[in-house]
């Protein structure tokens, strides 16, 4: 358990997954999804959910070739996963924001 | 978003967290608990932890005193959203090691 939940609840891992939730994407179409991602690490975050199985890459004969990645079926049942996650974060930053502030004052200098 | 996703999306989080599940634990617990943590680590995850709402931390007076750490009801809540990934993880791992061993052989020296 611990080592696939390593693998997944990995920021990256879940930003690209989630990227990929409204279709196939190009490297950077991604790249310009996963605000922050460096080119190193989308490689590196793709690589892994290939091996893993969530995703697959195509390379497109064209010119100049392309390359898109796209969830597989498995894919998409993380992405229902992270789905909860991905919502608790959104309706809990308020209070999050709250509480950080509520910490810093009680032991930032000032106080 | 992101910024919370960041996180929580950060598996020393989610193991802390799950590991909260079950009630009050001490650090040393903890530490027990959350395989292969440093407890560098583990003070520095809590710490983040407690300053976002997600825990608390009680210094109980005894000899020696000891420091309990307890999900707040928000923990609560990022505890229930985390069950889905978790659970998706251990149905998901026999399909995922099928994967990576497909690809390390595709891929690999002797291949």
């Amino acid at each position: 358990m611990r080592e696939v939940l390593d693998l997944v609840a990995d920021k990256w891992s879940l930003h690209v997954v989630s990227a990929l939730g409204d279709g196939p994407r190009r490297f950077t179409e991604l790249r310009r999804s996963v605000d922050g991602i460096s080119q190193r690490m989308l490689t590196v975050t793709l690589r892994g959910l290939e091996r893993d199985g969530i995703l697959t890459r195509t390379v497109v004969a064209a010119m100049p070739p392309n390359v898109t990645y796209e969830l597989t079926d498995l894919g998409e049942t993380l992405l229902d996963a992270t789905a909860p996650l991905i919502a608790w974060s959104v309706s809990s930053l308020p209070t999050i924001e709250t509480a950080r502030a509520r910490y810093d004052r009680s032991r930032g200098p000032a106080s």
